[in-house]
Protein backbone atom coordinates (compact mmCIF):
# COMPACT_ATOMS: atom_id res chain seq x y z
CA UNK A 1 0.00 0.00 0.00
CA UNK A 2 2.72 2.60 -0.76
CA UNK A 3 1.37 6.14 -1.54
CA UNK A 4 1.25 6.70 -5.45
CA UNK A 5 3.95 8.85 -6.78
CA UNK A 6 3.04 11.66 -7.93
CA UNK A 7 5.97 12.47 -10.64
CA UNK A 8 4.45 8.96 -12.29
CA UNK A 9 0.89 10.14 -12.30
CA UNK A 10 1.49 13.38 -13.74
CA UNK A 11 4.05 11.59 -16.51
CA UNK A 12 0.95 9.20 -16.88
CA UNK A 13 -1.32 12.01 -17.66
CA UNK A 14 0.84 14.18 -18.90
CA UNK A 15 1.92 10.99 -22.16
CA UNK A 16 -2.21 11.78 -22.63
CA UNK A 17 -3.35 8.29 -21.38
CA UNK A 18 -6.03 8.32 -19.56
CA UNK A 19 -6.02 6.52 -16.46
CA UNK A 20 -8.01 3.74 -16.06
CA UNK A 21 -10.92 3.90 -13.78
CA UNK A 22 -12.63 2.14 -10.58
CA UNK A 23 -15.92 2.71 -9.03
CA UNK A 24 -16.76 0.88 -5.62
CA UNK A 25 -20.43 1.62 -4.38
CA UNK A 26 -19.92 1.02 -0.71
CA UNK A 27 -23.73 0.26 0.54
CA UNK A 28 -22.33 -1.96 3.34
CA UNK A 29 -21.46 -0.91 6.83
CA UNK A 30 -19.65 -3.96 8.34
CA UNK A 31 -16.16 -3.74 9.05
CA UNK A 32 -14.75 -6.39 7.00
CA UNK A 33 -16.60 -5.04 3.78
CA UNK A 34 -15.68 -2.06 4.80
CA UNK A 35 -11.74 -2.81 4.68
CA UNK A 36 -12.12 -4.82 1.44
CA UNK A 37 -13.51 -2.07 -0.57
CA UNK A 38 -10.54 0.57 0.91
CA UNK A 39 -8.01 -2.35 0.41
CA UNK A 40 -8.91 -2.32 -2.95
CA UNK A 41 -9.22 1.45 -3.89
CA UNK A 42 -5.87 1.77 -2.55
CA UNK A 43 -3.87 -1.02 -4.27
CA UNK A 44 -6.18 0.75 -7.53
CA UNK A 45 -5.02 4.39 -6.59
CA UNK A 46 -1.37 2.57 -6.33
CA UNK A 47 -1.56 1.24 -9.54
CA UNK A 48 -2.17 4.97 -10.88
CA UNK A 49 -6.29 3.97 -11.63
CA UNK A 50 -8.77 6.80 -10.69
CA UNK A 51 -10.56 5.39 -7.95
CA UNK A 52 -15.14 7.06 -7.13
CA UNK A 53 -16.44 5.64 -3.98
CA UNK A 54 -19.88 6.01 -3.58
CA UNK A 55 -21.35 5.04 -0.01
CA UNK A 56 -24.96 4.40 0.46
CA UNK A 57 -27.35 3.75 3.30
CA UNK A 58 -25.16 1.52 5.62
CA UNK A 59 -22.08 2.38 4.36
CA UNK A 60 -22.50 6.17 5.25
CA UNK A 61 -21.63 4.96 8.68
CA UNK A 62 -18.04 4.43 7.53
CA UNK A 63 -17.52 8.26 6.87
CA UNK A 64 -19.19 9.90 10.23
CA UNK A 65 -16.94 11.54 11.95
CA UNK A 66 -16.59 10.48 15.76
CA UNK A 67 -17.82 12.47 17.64
CA UNK A 68 -21.59 14.17 17.50
CA UNK A 69 -21.56 17.20 15.82
CA UNK A 70 -23.90 20.56 16.27
CA UNK A 71 -26.62 20.12 13.83
CA UNK A 72 -30.74 19.93 13.84
CA UNK A 73 -31.60 16.52 14.13
CA UNK A 74 -35.85 15.21 14.18
CA UNK A 75 -36.61 12.58 16.69
CA UNK A 76 -35.97 9.43 14.31
CA UNK A 77 -33.12 11.23 12.70
CA UNK A 78 -31.52 11.35 16.17
CA UNK A 79 -32.70 7.09 16.95
CA UNK A 80 -31.04 6.29 13.95
CA UNK A 81 -27.91 8.35 14.47
CA UNK A 82 -27.86 7.05 18.27
CA UNK A 83 -27.90 2.96 17.03
CA UNK A 84 -25.57 3.64 14.00
CA UNK A 85 -21.58 3.11 14.20
CA UNK A 86 -20.33 6.57 14.65
CA UNK A 87 -17.41 6.26 11.87
CA UNK A 88 -14.38 3.72 11.05
CA UNK A 89 -13.87 3.13 14.79
CA UNK A 90 -16.83 1.87 15.87
CA UNK A 91 -17.63 -1.06 12.79
CA UNK A 92 -18.45 -4.42 13.59
CA UNK A 93 -17.81 -7.97 11.16
CA UNK A 94 -20.20 -8.96 9.07
CA UNK A 95 -19.88 -12.48 10.72
CA UNK A 96 -18.17 -13.73 14.13
CA UNK A 97 -18.68 -10.42 15.98
CA UNK A 98 -19.59 -12.79 19.30
CA UNK A 99 -20.60 -9.44 21.01
CA UNK A 100 -17.62 -7.60 19.87
CA UNK A 101 -14.97 -10.27 21.09
CA UNK A 102 -14.10 -11.67 16.99
CA UNK A 103 -14.11 -7.90 15.45
CA UNK A 104 -11.58 -6.76 18.85
CA UNK A 105 -9.14 -10.23 17.76
CA UNK A 106 -9.13 -9.01 14.73
CA UNK A 107 -8.44 -5.78 14.83
CA UNK A 108 -5.59 -7.36 16.93
CA UNK A 109 -4.21 -9.54 14.80
CA UNK A 110 -4.23 -6.42 12.31
CA UNK A 111 -2.11 -4.24 14.50
CA UNK A 112 0.22 -7.14 15.35
CA UNK A 113 0.90 -7.91 11.93
CA UNK A 114 1.32 -4.50 11.32
CA UNK A 115 -1.63 -4.31 8.90
CA UNK A 116 -3.25 -0.72 8.12
CA UNK A 117 -6.70 0.10 10.12
CA UNK A 118 -9.52 1.16 8.26
CA UNK A 119 -8.67 4.61 9.44
CA UNK A 120 -5.41 4.73 8.16
CA UNK A 121 -7.02 2.97 4.79
CA UNK A 122 -9.14 6.00 4.74
CA UNK A 123 -6.46 8.01 5.27
CA UNK A 124 -4.40 6.80 2.64
CA UNK A 125 -7.08 6.84 0.18
CA UNK A 126 -7.87 10.29 0.62
CA UNK A 127 -3.86 11.42 0.32
CA UNK A 128 -3.49 9.61 -2.92
CA UNK A 129 -7.02 11.92 -4.56
CA UNK A 130 -9.56 8.87 -4.13
CA UNK A 131 -13.21 10.34 -4.76
CA UNK A 132 -15.52 10.29 -1.73
CA UNK A 133 -18.95 10.42 -2.44
CA UNK A 134 -21.83 10.34 0.05
CA UNK A 135 -25.65 9.22 -1.57
CA UNK A 136 -27.64 11.91 -0.42
CA UNK A 137 -31.07 10.24 -0.72
CA UNK A 138 -29.57 7.75 2.04
CA UNK A 139 -28.39 10.58 3.95
CA UNK A 140 -31.99 11.83 4.04
CA UNK A 141 -33.48 8.91 5.09
CA UNK A 142 -30.96 8.41 7.70
CA UNK A 143 -31.21 12.00 8.68
CA UNK A 144 -27.41 12.51 8.43
CA UNK A 145 -25.88 15.98 7.47
CA UNK A 146 -23.00 17.00 5.43
CA UNK A 147 -21.22 17.92 8.58
CA UNK A 148 -21.38 15.15 10.54
CA UNK A 149 -19.37 13.12 7.74
CA UNK A 150 -15.19 13.26 7.01
CA UNK A 151 -14.85 16.97 5.24
CA UNK A 152 -13.37 15.71 2.15
CA UNK A 153 -17.01 13.79 1.04
CA UNK A 154 -19.20 15.13 -1.96
CA UNK A 155 -23.07 14.67 -1.77
CA UNK A 156 -24.00 12.88 -5.32
CA UNK A 157 -26.96 10.97 -6.61
CA UNK A 158 -27.25 7.95 -8.67
CA UNK A 159 -26.47 9.76 -11.88
CA UNK A 160 -23.07 10.66 -10.21
CA UNK A 161 -22.34 7.42 -9.49
CA UNK A 162 -23.57 5.84 -12.64
CA UNK A 163 -21.43 8.36 -14.42
CA UNK A 164 -18.46 7.07 -12.93
CA UNK A 165 -19.71 3.14 -13.38
CA UNK A 166 -20.27 3.22 -17.00
CA UNK A 167 -16.39 5.16 -17.55
CA UNK A 168 -14.89 2.57 -15.11
CA UNK A 169 -13.00 -0.73 -16.11
CA UNK A 170 -15.07 -2.65 -13.16
CA UNK A 171 -17.58 -1.43 -10.59
CA UNK A 172 -18.10 -3.47 -7.25
CA UNK A 173 -21.23 -3.41 -5.24
CA UNK A 174 -19.89 -4.16 -1.21
CA UNK B 1 -36.66 9.52 -10.10
CA UNK B 2 -38.45 10.84 -13.26
CA UNK B 3 -40.23 8.40 -16.01
CA UNK B 4 -37.51 8.39 -19.01
CA UNK B 5 -38.82 10.59 -21.58
CA UNK B 6 -39.78 8.20 -24.38
CA UNK B 7 -39.49 10.80 -27.28
CA UNK B 8 -35.46 11.19 -26.33
CA UNK B 9 -35.53 7.31 -26.01
CA UNK B 10 -36.69 6.49 -29.70
CA UNK B 11 -34.33 10.00 -31.13
CA UNK B 12 -31.31 8.45 -29.27
CA UNK B 13 -32.18 4.79 -30.53
CA UNK B 14 -32.76 6.16 -34.13
CA UNK B 15 -29.44 8.02 -34.36
CA UNK B 16 -27.99 4.27 -34.14
CA UNK B 17 -26.17 4.84 -30.96
CA UNK B 18 -26.70 1.67 -29.06
CA UNK B 19 -27.84 2.84 -25.68
CA UNK B 20 -25.13 1.90 -22.75
CA UNK B 21 -26.40 -1.07 -20.65
CA UNK B 22 -26.22 -2.29 -17.12
CA UNK B 23 -27.29 -5.74 -15.70
CA UNK B 24 -27.56 -6.39 -12.02
CA UNK B 25 -28.32 -9.60 -10.28
CA UNK B 26 -30.22 -9.05 -7.29
CA UNK B 27 -29.28 -12.24 -4.94
CA UNK B 28 -30.20 -10.47 -1.58
CA UNK B 29 -33.68 -10.58 -0.64
CA UNK B 30 -33.45 -7.80 2.17
CA UNK B 31 -35.59 -4.54 1.96
CA UNK B 32 -32.70 -2.37 1.99
CA UNK B 33 -30.63 -4.28 -1.03
CA UNK B 34 -33.87 -4.49 -3.20
CA UNK B 35 -34.06 -0.79 -2.72
CA UNK B 36 -30.74 0.40 -3.75
CA UNK B 37 -30.77 -2.47 -7.05
CA UNK B 38 -34.43 -0.80 -8.11
CA UNK B 39 -32.95 3.18 -7.51
CA UNK B 40 -29.77 2.33 -9.41
CA UNK B 41 -32.17 0.67 -12.14
CA UNK B 42 -35.06 3.21 -11.99
CA UNK B 43 -31.57 6.12 -12.42
CA UNK B 44 -30.17 4.15 -15.55
CA UNK B 45 -33.51 3.84 -17.06
CA UNK B 46 -33.46 7.18 -16.62
CA UNK B 47 -30.63 8.32 -18.04
CA UNK B 48 -31.93 5.99 -21.28
CA UNK B 49 -29.52 3.23 -20.47
CA UNK B 50 -30.70 -0.26 -20.92
CA UNK B 51 -31.47 -2.68 -18.03
CA UNK B 52 -31.58 -6.11 -17.01
CA UNK B 53 -32.02 -7.03 -13.51
CA UNK B 54 -31.84 -10.77 -12.59
CA UNK B 55 -33.13 -12.44 -10.00
CA UNK B 56 -31.42 -15.68 -8.04
CA UNK B 57 -32.04 -16.97 -4.43
CA UNK B 58 -33.64 -14.55 -1.87
CA UNK B 59 -33.82 -11.93 -4.80
CA UNK B 60 -36.81 -14.22 -5.98
CA UNK B 61 -38.67 -13.13 -3.16
CA UNK B 62 -38.58 -9.92 -4.84
CA UNK B 63 -40.71 -10.83 -7.66
CA UNK B 64 -43.03 -12.97 -5.78
CA UNK B 65 -47.05 -12.57 -5.83
CA UNK B 66 -48.65 -11.17 -2.61
CA UNK B 67 -51.40 -13.83 -2.77
CA UNK B 68 -50.71 -17.42 -2.46
CA UNK B 69 -51.39 -18.84 -6.12
CA UNK B 70 -53.11 -22.20 -7.26
CA UNK B 71 -50.22 -24.07 -8.08
CA UNK B 72 -49.46 -27.65 -6.96
CA UNK B 73 -46.33 -28.15 -5.07
CA UNK B 74 -44.42 -31.01 -3.06
CA UNK B 75 -43.86 -30.68 0.83
CA UNK B 76 -40.60 -29.22 1.00
CA UNK B 77 -41.49 -26.46 -1.53
CA UNK B 78 -44.46 -25.63 0.53
CA UNK B 79 -42.89 -24.74 3.64
CA UNK B 80 -40.06 -22.52 1.65
CA UNK B 81 -42.92 -20.53 0.52
CA UNK B 82 -44.11 -20.41 3.81
CA UNK B 83 -41.15 -19.59 5.09
CA UNK B 84 -39.94 -16.50 2.58
CA UNK B 85 -41.45 -13.67 2.63
CA UNK B 86 -44.49 -12.99 0.21
CA UNK B 87 -42.88 -9.94 -1.81
CA UNK B 88 -41.70 -6.37 -2.18
CA UNK B 89 -44.47 -5.80 0.72
CA UNK B 90 -42.54 -8.47 3.00
CA UNK B 91 -39.05 -7.98 2.93
CA UNK B 92 -37.06 -6.80 6.11
CA UNK B 93 -33.62 -4.49 6.95
CA UNK B 94 -30.51 -6.61 6.66
CA UNK B 95 -29.48 -4.60 9.51
CA UNK B 96 -31.27 -3.15 12.80
CA UNK B 97 -34.31 -5.32 11.68
CA UNK B 98 -35.16 -5.20 15.38
CA UNK B 99 -38.09 -8.19 15.00
CA UNK B 100 -39.59 -5.03 12.39
CA UNK B 101 -39.47 -1.93 14.19
CA UNK B 102 -36.33 -0.95 12.18
CA UNK B 103 -37.62 -1.75 9.28
CA UNK B 104 -41.14 0.16 9.94
CA UNK B 105 -39.38 3.29 11.04
CA UNK B 106 -37.19 3.14 7.71
CA UNK B 107 -40.17 2.87 5.73
CA UNK B 108 -41.93 5.47 7.49
CA UNK B 109 -39.20 7.74 7.24
CA UNK B 110 -39.54 6.95 3.36
CA UNK B 111 -43.13 7.82 3.17
CA UNK B 112 -42.88 10.95 5.35
CA UNK B 113 -40.01 12.18 2.71
CA UNK B 114 -41.63 11.62 -0.49
CA UNK B 115 -39.06 8.76 -1.34
CA UNK B 116 -40.69 6.02 -4.09
CA UNK B 117 -41.63 2.83 -1.81
CA UNK B 118 -40.23 -0.78 -3.21
CA UNK B 119 -43.19 -1.42 -5.25
CA UNK B 120 -43.62 2.01 -6.51
CA UNK B 121 -39.88 1.34 -7.91
CA UNK B 122 -40.01 -1.63 -9.46
CA UNK B 123 -43.40 -0.16 -11.18
CA UNK B 124 -41.39 2.34 -12.26
CA UNK B 125 -38.39 0.42 -13.96
CA UNK B 126 -41.62 -2.01 -15.59
CA UNK B 127 -42.90 1.03 -17.35
CA UNK B 128 -39.34 1.78 -18.65
CA UNK B 129 -38.94 -1.05 -19.93
CA UNK B 130 -36.41 -3.02 -17.48
CA UNK B 131 -35.67 -6.61 -18.51
CA UNK B 132 -36.78 -8.89 -15.15
CA UNK B 133 -35.20 -12.34 -15.38
CA UNK B 134 -35.94 -15.32 -12.86
CA UNK B 135 -32.92 -17.45 -12.33
CA UNK B 136 -34.80 -20.79 -13.51
CA UNK B 137 -32.46 -22.99 -11.28
CA UNK B 138 -33.58 -21.06 -7.88
CA UNK B 139 -36.89 -21.23 -9.11
CA UNK B 140 -36.42 -24.68 -9.03
CA UNK B 141 -34.66 -25.42 -5.58
CA UNK B 142 -37.08 -22.83 -3.54
CA UNK B 143 -40.11 -24.77 -5.87
CA UNK B 144 -41.65 -21.62 -7.16
CA UNK B 145 -43.71 -21.50 -10.02
CA UNK B 146 -43.71 -18.76 -12.87
CA UNK B 147 -47.16 -18.32 -11.85
CA UNK B 148 -46.06 -17.14 -8.64
CA UNK B 149 -43.78 -14.26 -9.99
CA UNK B 150 -44.82 -10.92 -10.75
CA UNK B 151 -46.88 -11.36 -14.57
CA UNK B 152 -43.90 -9.42 -16.69
CA UNK B 153 -40.91 -11.23 -15.43
CA UNK B 154 -39.03 -13.80 -17.66
CA UNK B 155 -37.21 -16.91 -16.71
CA UNK B 156 -33.84 -17.25 -17.75
CA UNK B 157 -30.36 -19.23 -16.96
CA UNK B 158 -26.89 -17.77 -16.20
CA UNK B 159 -26.04 -17.82 -19.96
CA UNK B 160 -28.86 -15.31 -19.76
CA UNK B 161 -26.97 -13.40 -17.36
CA UNK B 162 -23.89 -13.76 -18.77
CA UNK B 163 -24.84 -12.46 -21.96
CA UNK B 164 -25.88 -9.53 -20.87
CA UNK B 165 -23.15 -8.74 -18.50
CA UNK B 166 -20.66 -9.19 -21.24
CA UNK B 167 -22.36 -6.28 -22.85
CA UNK B 168 -22.96 -4.40 -20.21
CA UNK B 169 -20.82 -1.36 -19.22
CA UNK B 170 -21.08 -2.07 -15.32
CA UNK B 171 -22.63 -5.35 -13.44
CA UNK B 172 -23.59 -5.14 -9.81
CA UNK B 173 -23.77 -8.18 -7.75
CA UNK B 174 -26.51 -6.92 -5.29
CA UNK C 1 -23.53 -26.88 -16.34
CA UNK C 2 -21.84 -29.25 -19.09
CA UNK C 3 -18.07 -30.21 -18.82
CA UNK C 4 -16.56 -27.84 -21.45
CA UNK C 5 -15.53 -28.93 -25.11
CA UNK C 6 -11.59 -28.82 -25.15
CA UNK C 7 -11.95 -29.11 -29.23
CA UNK C 8 -14.24 -25.80 -29.22
CA UNK C 9 -11.91 -24.03 -26.62
CA UNK C 10 -8.61 -24.67 -28.86
CA UNK C 11 -10.49 -23.72 -31.86
CA UNK C 12 -11.49 -20.77 -30.26
CA UNK C 13 -8.29 -19.55 -29.52
CA UNK C 14 -6.33 -20.94 -32.30
CA UNK C 15 -8.72 -18.81 -34.70
CA UNK C 16 -7.05 -16.03 -32.67
CA UNK C 17 -10.01 -14.51 -30.46
CA UNK C 18 -9.13 -13.22 -27.26
CA UNK C 19 -11.96 -15.00 -25.30
CA UNK C 20 -13.84 -13.02 -23.17
CA UNK C 21 -13.24 -12.71 -19.36
CA UNK C 22 -14.72 -12.69 -15.93
CA UNK C 23 -13.66 -12.20 -12.62
CA UNK C 24 -15.24 -12.78 -9.39
CA UNK C 25 -13.85 -12.11 -6.06
CA UNK C 26 -15.59 -14.08 -3.34
CA UNK C 27 -15.61 -12.40 -0.08
CA UNK C 28 -18.64 -14.47 1.64
CA UNK C 29 -17.99 -17.30 3.50
CA UNK C 30 -22.13 -18.18 3.39
CA UNK C 31 -23.46 -21.41 1.19
CA UNK C 32 -25.71 -19.88 -1.09
CA UNK C 33 -23.45 -17.17 -2.00
CA UNK C 34 -20.52 -19.28 -2.74
CA UNK C 35 -22.59 -21.59 -4.77
CA UNK C 36 -23.70 -18.51 -6.66
CA UNK C 37 -20.28 -17.84 -7.32
CA UNK C 38 -19.08 -21.41 -8.77
CA UNK C 39 -22.48 -21.50 -10.79
CA UNK C 40 -21.81 -18.15 -12.16
CA UNK C 41 -18.05 -19.35 -13.11
CA UNK C 42 -19.05 -22.84 -14.36
CA UNK C 43 -21.40 -21.26 -16.65
CA UNK C 44 -18.98 -18.71 -17.96
CA UNK C 45 -16.53 -21.69 -18.78
CA UNK C 46 -18.63 -23.73 -20.67
CA UNK C 47 -19.10 -20.21 -23.01
CA UNK C 48 -15.35 -20.49 -23.13
CA UNK C 49 -14.44 -17.39 -21.01
CA UNK C 50 -11.52 -17.27 -19.15
CA UNK C 51 -12.53 -16.87 -15.67
CA UNK C 52 -10.75 -15.85 -12.26
CA UNK C 53 -11.83 -16.21 -8.26
CA UNK C 54 -10.24 -14.13 -6.48
CA UNK C 55 -10.80 -15.21 -2.52
CA UNK C 56 -10.56 -12.89 0.45
CA UNK C 57 -11.38 -12.85 3.75
CA UNK C 58 -14.63 -15.74 5.07
CA UNK C 59 -14.13 -16.57 0.89
CA UNK C 60 -10.87 -17.99 2.24
CA UNK C 61 -13.08 -20.66 3.98
CA UNK C 62 -14.63 -22.48 1.00
CA UNK C 63 -10.73 -23.36 -0.24
CA UNK C 64 -10.06 -24.87 3.25
CA UNK C 65 -9.23 -28.68 2.78
CA UNK C 66 -11.46 -30.90 5.04
CA UNK C 67 -9.00 -32.01 7.73
CA UNK C 68 -6.33 -30.16 9.39
CA UNK C 69 -2.78 -30.37 7.94
CA UNK C 70 0.12 -30.18 10.18
CA UNK C 71 1.06 -26.59 10.41
CA UNK C 72 2.46 -24.40 12.71
CA UNK C 73 0.53 -21.79 14.21
CA UNK C 74 0.03 -19.07 16.75
CA UNK C 75 -2.57 -19.01 19.68
CA UNK C 76 -4.92 -16.44 17.69
CA UNK C 77 -4.66 -18.59 14.36
CA UNK C 78 -5.35 -21.79 15.93
CA UNK C 79 -8.82 -20.03 17.24
CA UNK C 80 -9.89 -18.72 13.83
CA UNK C 81 -9.33 -21.76 12.06
CA UNK C 82 -11.36 -23.46 14.48
CA UNK C 83 -14.27 -20.76 14.45
CA UNK C 84 -14.31 -20.99 11.21
CA UNK C 85 -15.68 -23.63 8.36
CA UNK C 86 -13.51 -25.96 7.01
CA UNK C 87 -14.54 -26.25 3.12
CA UNK C 88 -17.12 -26.28 1.03
CA UNK C 89 -18.80 -29.10 3.09
CA UNK C 90 -18.94 -26.99 5.99
CA UNK C 91 -20.72 -23.56 5.12
CA UNK C 92 -24.31 -22.48 5.89
CA UNK C 93 -26.85 -20.14 4.33
CA UNK C 94 -26.78 -16.50 5.13
CA UNK C 95 -30.49 -16.84 5.63
CA UNK C 96 -32.90 -19.40 7.36
CA UNK C 97 -29.91 -21.60 8.59
CA UNK C 98 -32.12 -22.11 11.43
CA UNK C 99 -29.52 -24.00 13.74
CA UNK C 100 -28.28 -26.14 10.96
CA UNK C 101 -32.14 -27.20 9.66
CA UNK C 102 -32.32 -24.79 6.71
CA UNK C 103 -28.86 -25.43 5.73
CA UNK C 104 -29.23 -29.02 5.13
CA UNK C 105 -33.00 -29.07 3.51
CA UNK C 106 -31.34 -26.89 0.88
CA UNK C 107 -28.83 -29.34 0.36
CA UNK C 108 -31.14 -32.41 0.52
CA UNK C 109 -33.12 -30.65 -2.50
CA UNK C 110 -30.49 -29.65 -4.36
CA UNK C 111 -29.29 -33.88 -4.56
CA UNK C 112 -33.09 -34.24 -5.08
CA UNK C 113 -33.24 -32.31 -8.59
CA UNK C 114 -29.78 -33.56 -9.22
CA UNK C 115 -28.25 -30.11 -8.67
CA UNK C 116 -24.33 -29.90 -8.55
CA UNK C 117 -23.24 -29.73 -5.13
CA UNK C 118 -20.65 -27.28 -4.04
CA UNK C 119 -17.88 -29.59 -3.86
CA UNK C 120 -18.99 -30.92 -7.83
CA UNK C 121 -19.36 -27.07 -8.93
CA UNK C 122 -15.74 -26.41 -7.36
CA UNK C 123 -14.21 -29.79 -9.06
CA UNK C 124 -15.58 -28.95 -12.32
CA UNK C 125 -14.59 -25.44 -12.19
CA UNK C 126 -10.46 -26.88 -11.56
CA UNK C 127 -11.56 -29.40 -14.48
CA UNK C 128 -12.25 -26.34 -17.14
CA UNK C 129 -9.31 -24.47 -15.99
CA UNK C 130 -10.70 -21.56 -13.43
CA UNK C 131 -7.59 -19.74 -12.21
CA UNK C 132 -8.32 -19.81 -8.62
CA UNK C 133 -6.41 -17.05 -6.63
CA UNK C 134 -6.46 -16.85 -2.50
CA UNK C 135 -5.78 -13.27 -0.73
CA UNK C 136 -2.20 -13.69 0.74
CA UNK C 137 -3.40 -10.51 2.70
CA UNK C 138 -6.70 -12.57 4.24
CA UNK C 139 -4.41 -15.37 4.73
CA UNK C 140 -2.07 -13.80 6.61
CA UNK C 141 -4.84 -12.18 9.07
CA UNK C 142 -6.58 -15.69 9.98
CA UNK C 143 -3.39 -17.56 9.49
CA UNK C 144 -4.22 -19.63 7.22
CA UNK C 145 -1.33 -21.48 5.50
CA UNK C 146 -1.00 -22.61 2.00
CA UNK C 147 -0.94 -26.20 2.90
CA UNK C 148 -4.40 -25.33 4.51
CA UNK C 149 -5.65 -24.66 0.57
CA UNK C 150 -7.25 -26.94 -2.14
CA UNK C 151 -3.87 -27.46 -4.29
CA UNK C 152 -4.92 -25.59 -7.40
CA UNK C 153 -4.67 -22.41 -5.16
CA UNK C 154 -2.26 -19.69 -6.29
CA UNK C 155 -1.44 -16.70 -3.55
CA UNK C 156 -1.68 -13.09 -4.90
CA UNK C 157 -2.64 -9.99 -3.70
CA UNK C 158 -4.92 -7.20 -4.58
CA UNK C 159 -2.69 -6.15 -7.76
CA UNK C 160 -3.57 -9.60 -9.15
CA UNK C 161 -7.08 -9.29 -8.58
CA UNK C 162 -7.29 -6.01 -10.75
CA UNK C 163 -4.92 -6.90 -13.35
CA UNK C 164 -7.62 -9.62 -14.17
CA UNK C 165 -10.55 -7.32 -13.17
CA UNK C 166 -9.66 -4.20 -15.76
CA UNK C 167 -9.46 -7.29 -18.46
CA UNK C 168 -13.04 -8.45 -17.68
CA UNK C 169 -16.25 -8.07 -19.43
CA UNK C 170 -17.72 -7.85 -15.97
CA UNK C 171 -16.18 -7.81 -12.53
CA UNK C 172 -18.29 -9.47 -9.45
CA UNK C 173 -18.16 -8.74 -5.83
CA UNK C 174 -19.53 -11.60 -3.86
Amino acid sequence: MNIVNQTELTKNTAEGQNPEQLTIILFSGDLDKALAAFVIANGALAMDMKVTMFFAFWGLNVLRKEFAQPVHKDFLSRMFSWMMPRGANHLKLSSMNMFGIGTAMMKYVMRRKNIYSLQQLIETAIQNNVRLVACGMSMDVMGLKKEELLDRVEVGGVSTFLGDATLSKATLFI
